[in-house]
């Protein structure tokens, strides 16, 4: 077995916490003595063991002159637990090889050296890409302190997301549906705007076969309109915020906080999606799934402020100049100022095609 | 080797005339003995030799006691060329491997009674998809006697062919630019709207790197708009015929045949999607490639008129509710009566992604 294959394995480790970790990364360990598997772990919870110390106390006196693999580079610093260098340290492991450094510059490296000066032997890059795009919404939120935000669209094969009647149930199949809700899963937070709400009544919850992850769902409401009596308001199946303005009545704010609604004022008149992400940011939003509709998806698109988007093609042809886009409000006026992507995977999904692209630089 | 794979050597060797045999299918040969291949053999052009006749005259003496495998039922009638059937049993075949039988409702089989007739050993429906596959433009017109119609658009991520202020070039990279090239040479005509010969003033000619052959443009035209200045009204790269209605002005109808252009009129006010199909299927029009714009596109979805529709879907994403998308019209007004495809293929053309999709039933 080669490094490359035992890195696999922890990164298959790491896949399988993906949704339940946040604000930490996912991590696999995997300790490996004399060809033999001897520890795996990963990283469950946030303030619960990193992976490494999972491996390794599974490996107990075995770790001695062992391999130890992992996903992300082991933390130098006192957090919630000590530090995971000091502990791969004391179980006297010869080699350790990692697939990406710590994404945060400030403490990046450090772990390498502290292994490094305790004459631990240390491979760095191994499977690099897998590993970082395992944790690319982590990355992003360490470097930038705001949420890795997706954006999610289901449209027909000529891009409509309704009919010019409006009529948009169901434009995509039953297998496309349900990989939305693993995306919700694997969120943080999911988006939409009050015009969803107000049109669909919509619970925004994780709705998977075996249960899955509720998220904090987030509505886009400047004037406040959102009924009293709307679902994701009164079902107390997860957080609901609302982002609004300052000048709101405060009664409609009170009513809201006291059915367990959190009301977020932001600065200005008009939400700006740049201040929207800085304060998600500081709650501690990692990642936010964007649903939509059409109005918000045009704010995060002329902002530029998106990372990734699904799309979800379905195979129909809906026609008509009135039948809406997936992304309105004024757009890009020129082709060579048009946002650029990347499309980075693409498949069938039931009856439809899945497109996924990442937003360019 | 196995019939299978004899076939598939016919079918390539069929794929290789594509666009050279219409109004005829495309037709490949194989002539094997004892495990040797006598003959090969395609049908190059109409009105010359088919497919099997090439390949047993390669074979001669040889075809004695051989086995010959032909991607679609010999014909059994005299046309263009004497039938086949007869040649086949001249040659003192013994085996007689058909891919496909005629899609001709009066002739089909007929070819395959024959050769039995003669005591040959005949075995139809190897790789038959495959096969009908190649010829589907020719078995539809053989079918419904009207041209099989594929409509073509280049959209961004978000289903735009332009932005708010109009700008369209280039939506789509050089790669799937010149895919569409491809398939020109692959038609027998291409069609456009008055609107898209006014603002680009195009050629409509295929520019492959090795040439390619020209199609017959075909401009729809309610009240012959078409400037006597145009491109395709003077450059005589290949035949131009407009499509217009009974009451514009017989003056500008002489002046463009005096150009050399064809003026066709139908019969009604506004031209009929239906109407077009039927007279185009009597000039031996077997295949209509629609570029647009979307005007045009979306009278062919309201008419439920086309086989096939290919998008090119660019890595850009446009915004905007006054951006164009690719079908306009009246559209579909409920998602339960759209237009439904298969996606048939898709793939990754440059940095484009390319949807192939056939109209279901």
């Amino acid at each position: 077995m080669s490094d490359e294959s035992y890195m696999k394995l922890a990164i298959q480790l790491a896949q399988q916490t993906k949704g339940q970790t946040s604000p930490n990364p996912v991590v696999g360990a995997i300790v490996v003595k004399d060809h033999e598997v001897v520890g795996v772990g990963a990283h469950l919870k946030a303030g619960e063991a990193h992976a490494e110390v999972h491996a390794l106390q599974m490996a107990a006196e075995k770790a001695v002159d062992a391999t130890l693999y992992v996903t992300l580079e082991p933390c130098s610093h006192y957090g919630k637990t000590p530090p995971c260098a000091d502990v791969v340290i004391e179980h006297d492991v010869r080699r350790v090889v990692i697939a990406t450094t710590d994404p945060n510059p400030q403490v990046s490296g450090k772990g390498i050296n502290k292994l490094k000066e305790a004459d631990i032997e240390v491979k760095v890059g191994v499977l690099q890409e897998e590993a970082s795009r395992l944790n690319e919404k982590f990355f992003h939120y360490i470097r930038t302190k705001t949420p890795y935000v997706t954006l999610k669209t289901a449209v027909s094969l000529d891009g409509k997301t309704a009919t010019s009647q409006g009529d948009s149930k169901w434009i995509t199949g039953q297998e496309a549906r349900m990989d939305v809700h693993r995306y919700r899963h694997e969120h943080d937070a999911i988006l939409v705007g009050i015009g969803t709400v107000l049109q669909d009544n919509p619970s925004l919850t994780t709705r998977l076969p075996d249960g899955g992850r509720n998220c904090i769902r987030i509505i886009l409401d400047h004037h406040l309109r959102i009924p009293l009596d709307a679902q994701i308001v009164n079902d107390n199946e997860a957080p609901t915020w609302v982002v609004t303005t300052e000048s709101v009545p405060a009664a409609k704010v009170r009513e809201l906080e006291n059915k367990g609604v959190r009301v977020i004022k932001l600065a200005r008149d008009i939400i700006s999606i740049e201040e929207l992400l800085i304060r998600l940011g500081e709650e501690e939003i990692t990642s936010l799934f964007v649903e939509g509709g059409a109005t918000v998806h045009g704010s995060f698109l002329t902002a530029g402020a998106f990372q990734k988007v699904i799309t979800y093609v379905a195979p129909k042809l809906i026609g008509g100049k009135e039948a809406p886009s997936s992304f309105l409000g004024e757009g890009i006026p020129f082709i060579d100022k048009a946002m650029s992507v990347d499309i980075q995977s693409f498949e069938k999904i039931g009856e439809d095609l899945k497109v996924v692209a990442v937003h360019k630089g």
